[in-house]
């Protein structure tokens, strides 16, 4: 994944500064020669003065998208520490300011009636607004300035949360991109064989779940038995928000290398009466909690429904990625106590080990052990009523402590059902032993099941629920 | 120009009401048989109830985007008394929450550090945010959804600023919409004979300067020695948003009666060295104060320049619509006093009106007097100069008192020339005694002109200034 | 309709000529400079050389093609007097060479095997070809050649076929053409009120049955329950080669006024039984002879019943063109015998005319006749007897005589009705008295039918065959 | 490279069959149960019945087409023994009719006047036309039924020469072919890496000169500082015909490896004075020796030239790839007398070989010899000059002996210079030693090259024909 620098300056800038260079001369004044990359302290007056211009120099709006542009160059010639800095600067000195809230609130509390009240709130919203934001939210006239802001926003979340002004600048352009990016205003398209390499080539970069290996592991994943939809802006035509792929099987699938075999025969779609959502990528980490996911099932199910009217169950095939770290703890703080007596006689059985939890993590630290039958059957049993346990009681703070089953059971799906060595690779078997789950999207159910879990209820299939119970 | 009403009931609702059917049950329980049109008070119940459940029903966000469309559907099934009864129950109702924002205030005030301040102001805002208009902006996901929101609002400006919880709401809108219409989102298109039909015929409709008279019109303002270009949302793909229709000749046009002979040659666009901006219309009445016009003429010029660099001059040939009600109060209010000596002896060497203000409206009141050289020759100083201090002279709070003056002059403009004659036709007549203005865009003056005008100085050439100061 | 030549000269050769300026030192040398519009007998020898030089000129084909576009240039700078001196000088000069015939006829029959057959066919083959068509035939590499050699064509079919040398030409063209004009290499579109204006312009020019009185006339026609198709060819993307309106309707139209009336309420397509092929057109003289027509009404029949399925009758409403003409020989020729004993006693009735025959002139004399409804009544019997006789019985060489009648049989209709007062317009009343028949395409009957009609059978239904009877 | 049997069944017939469905109940009586897909001797009545039924079946062009729809699914059903007895058979039975040619023959003799003998040839000329080449063209108008044509003469030309009637029917399919496919045509689309996956997997099968070994390898040939283009035609939009890869440098480039080094640094193409077109590939046997390639050159230069001014140079890096094969042959038959004296005393040198031919021998024995000093600089001249002679002098009836020199020398470049291990990959070492040479094109001389060359001249640089004298 290249960086937006190169595209941006060349083109986005360029187009733009060569348009209005003339328009520009006051700003360019100012910035004079680029700031040295590392940003030493002697530089930082004059990245103060330019931010200052460009948040209150003259000229009309248009010069002050012009000015934008500039800064985005200043900033884009930066070295990483040097980003930083000037993030820091901008955050710290640009936030709302408390004054103009304080007189706003005064004016509001004071208002003698409804069109008082009205005006002050007015004025009190836009004392809220931090001048930092405001600046940012220029850049989206510029060609590649959408993409700009959202991986400035990937910056500022890779500082994290220390700095209070830089978690408010990054909330502030969340609340920025929520609003550029509601799913109202997005594309989704089918991405098939047919689509530019160039964006394909991006698939396989953002796969974030079964990674893509190869072009003709891509090319299975597009055939003809398969869907890919993905989410894009206007603004953002060749760069995919979040993508989904989907098998078009038989019943629901329980084996995740059988659906990504480029071996397997492909079927006639329009036979087909299950859709597998196999795997779900978020492509821009400057879009975290920027919510648009939970509109792409929904959609993607209505979409292909109308295509292909025998479909009748949608369902997804997911790895559990916080099972393995929550076994280990288990096994280590409850040791013995998470077993049933008849599990520690089987594993007696098969091992020397004195405990069952030691019994357990000797036969896992074999990474052979699903293929000797004997560990195998004797560890089913348990890590299917364990993995049952983990997904549907617990929680943290009222929601699924899975981060893949909170996405989907806060989008209205069940847990359907447990799939036993659903994935036998070695990511599979490290993340999960191996054990997948299916979360089940009954168009009928998903609002009260929405709702439910809303309420701090796990909603699961009655399979699956006996098992967590044992 | 339709009612969006058809094409949203049938296209918008149908699509998706048809396609989440199962998933609105619950909504459409409550919604029940369709409200009568006129909302007699005894339907009031039900109508508050459906809002009730629209903003706080069950389900997640999509089933929420479902129940603001099924009231998008009352809404467009009552009569023009149902909606406005429909819009006041909504924006009495559904204001802001003053003990939520009493309670944000207090937090704000009571916050010990920045990051308590930041979450406070998170606070604050959410408590301004008006839950009417929260439920207007669900509309974007409907496939008319935001021309729905766009007209609904022009509605609301109808209704007029007396109730302010209307005003409020219509102010509410005017935000969202301008982030929505923010000019980075906008599409601009060249306009020409190539167009599809059913766009044309909007231009037709919405033609606010110079009235379109026919096809044949139409196709001649489209001509290769023309240029229209117009603003779109990509979410309203065949609504115009503003139009601006362009002459390319040799100097600057003085007469705009010339500039739409159809049976005016056809000029080569790559010899000519002036762009004639000769008429500017706004599309949309849910979208005033929302502003992308001033980006509009630079981004036009700025492109034909690219396409024809033998260009330089960029100036419009605007009507001056309010000097006529001007002249007559000044004629009324200050008598003689308007005129200068050496025009009252002109004017009673014409007339037999004992004083110079009475000759004026006597001359003025037979409507072929720009066909009586006499006539014409007398009235002529003395209406340039009375319309030249009209345009450098008369302003209020700071602003030119002319509403087209206004506009050009905040874009950067400058009160190029005033052209004797220059829409002899009735209605310029009527407006302005058949003068025109040209506005000249100086690219590189833009900037310093619209600070200029900002600090209260209106810009014009010497010869306009000159002409003022006599 | 403007001529090809201000596009043509304007942009291809423009184009091209520029492109490969050098390449053509030799062939401008000689062209030099233009030869005079009318072509007086001195530039003859200039024009002879020019073509020469661009028949067997130096270099490739690219070459050649230059040359092509060189001539082309010529032919379009001359008069209307010029261009038939230059068509003339080709046709006669470039046609296929005897000798060479000849000598491969005498190969052909010579030849010893299988082999040597072949080889002369090839020779032979090429020997037929006329330098003339094959020099035309590179024109298709120009942007507008295509339409170019169509519109020589349409040139050469208005110079008649007194000249052997023309009518070959024309023939040869025609050859070309139909290679070019393949119903397999044509895009059908359907055109509807979004298409460009540029092109909708075209269908109010080319409409040959029914004239478009006005832009809104056209939107009518163009409505949701109105389908509008056409042919086009790749390499002429703006010029439709022929279309055909289609109405909408329930049961088999009989009125075409009907049809055409803007003020007539719009119908749900999808509800509709019939689908009534109202007007076709060609739009191309120089495609005459070239048949795609035939196509057309099957092709749209099919795609009209894939998105309607309720369609279940396909038919036309066509004028009769020939009958008015057709009637009055009849009545000066046979006088009373060609009508029935009762039908002069109607007459007698409510005439003064001492014979039928002159009594029918009487009444048609009389333009309003329709709206006298004694005289109406007496004319319809006789009238749609007389015309289901027009339409049945008369023939010219096995093929029906009016021309209407002979495209669409031939095409596998049959003629299903005919409707009294079908078109009560002044040029409907005198190309047919009024009348108008129903053509009718069964789907499942079109080829039989087709195969009755090169039998020299004409396909009726009953009723009209009771009518022409009598 | 897929058959297009699947596709073809699969969508162009089963849609062209079911539209049609009612209308070809005779020829599906006919057709009956498919053919078994050997062919076997007593399967052929009903195939011969069947082509019958297609060539003269009831019902007009349009049901001929669905006929022939119907005989191309026989065909793809049928195994690669089965289809050339199928092709036997069309070409044996349906080839022109003697006696019709015969008759038209008499006919044209006998015609008196200029009218008849324009008559007769059309008669000629339709006897001339062989149906089974008429039935084929039926195919156009299915969905891929020109892929079908063209892929039927690929395997005609693979059935080779001896047959008379499968020639002729190959020659009969090369004229149709060379209508439909003539350059006018086709569309030239420039490639890139944001093409079709679908389009640019068909590269990578197609590349003919240096194999495309993986995706980055030909996203490096994608890349800004290349070009590359490709002719399609309207009715193969996913199939391109031929194609060019061009690399934009500075100066005559010598060594392809570079060229192809993925590795190497990106250059500014506005940059570039050189255009180097390193690869041409035919994409279709199908069409042989319909000619489309020689436009290919003039129209991307001239493309080229428009883009990027700068360009000055158009030249090949190309393969010589009969020069190994001839030289073998030299050195065999003419042993040391192909060699200079001075050449055998430094082959003497290196080598313990007795005689001057056998020592190149020995050397280029060892692959290694490129790396070995002594032995390259010894085999340099020798080669070097052998490889001039071999393309400058080396003509087989007029025409150049190598068939990338043909092709280039007939398009009217001329053979610039010789580059010394210009490919030293094992293809290049074993095609020709490595060696590579650069046609170059100057737009200027084109046309007298071409001529030149049709005279039976090649045309060299200096350099090279100096060479080629020593």
């Amino acid at each position: 994944m290249t960086s937006p620098l190169s595209g941006f300056v060349d083109r986005a800038l360029d187009r733009v500064a060569r348009a209005f260079r003339d328009a520009t001369t006051g700003a360019r004044e100012v910035v004079g020669a680029p700031l040295r990359p590392d940003l030493p302290d002697d530089e930082l007056p004059r990245l103060r003065r330019q931010i200052d211009v460009c948040l209150s120099g003259p000229g009309g709006e248009t010069a002050a998208r012009v000015r934008a542009a500039e800064l985005g160059r200043t900033y884009l010639g930066l070295s990483a520490d040097g980003r930083r800095k000037f993030l820091t600067i901008l955050a710290r000195d640009h936030g709302p300011d408390a004054d103009a809230i304080t007189a706003a609130i005064t004016r509001w509390q004071e208002a003698a009636d409804d069109r008082g009240k009205a005006a002050a709130e007015a004025a009190l919203r836009r004392a809220l607004e931090s001048p930092a934001a405001q600046l940012l939210a220029r850049f989206n006239s510029l060609p590649e300035g959408v993409k700009f802001v959202v991986d400035l926003r990937a910056e500022l979340l890779r500082m994290g949360r220390k700095d209070p002004a830089i978690a408010r600048l990054a909330e502030d352009l969340r609340r920025l991109l929520s609003t550029w990016f509601d799913v109202g205003f997005l594309d989704l398209r089918h991405i098939d064989w047919g689509a530019p390499a160039a964006l394909l080539e991006k698939l396989i970069a953002y796969e974030a779940v079964h990674a893509i290996g190869s072009w003709s592991d891509l090319k299975n994943r597009l055939d003809s038995d398969r869907r890919c939809f993905a989410y894009f802006h206007p603004r953002m035509p060749d760069e995919p928000l979040i993508f989904v792929e989907v098998a078009l099987v038989d019943g629901m699938a329980d084996n995740v290398q059988r659906l990504l075999d480029e071996s397997a025969p492909t079927r006639d779609p329009r036979a087909a009466n299950t859709a597998i959502f196999y795997s779900i990528s978020n492509c821009q980490p400057g879009l975290a909690r920027v919510s648009f996911g939970n509109y792409l099932i929904k959609r993607v199910a209505e979409d292909l429904k109308r295509e292909l009217p025998k479909l009748g169950i949608f369902a997804t095939l997911s790895p559990i990625p916080g099972f393995g770290t929550w076994l280990d703890s288990i096994l280590e703080a409850q040791g013995d106590a998470a077993l049933l007596p008849t599990e520690c006689e089987a594993l007696a059985a098969v091992t020397d080990a004195a405990h069952g939890a030691a019994a357990v993590k000797l036969l896992l630290a074999d990474s052979a052990w699903p293929t000797v039958r004997a560990h195998e059957q004797v560890l089913k049993p348990i890590l299917m009523r364990l993995c049952a346990c983990y997904l549907v009681r617990e929680t943290r703070a009222g929601k699924a402590l899975d981060r893949v089953a909170h996405f989907h059971l806060g989008n209205g799906a069940r847990i359907e059902r447990l799939n036993w060595l659903g994935d036998p690779s070695p990511n599979g078997l490290k993340q999960a032993c191996g054990l997948m789950v299916n979360y089940r999207y009954k168009l009928e159910d998903v609002d009260a099941n929405h709702e439910a879990y809303a309420d701090g209820k796990i909603v699961a299939s009655n399979d699956v629920k006996r098992l967590a119970k044992t």
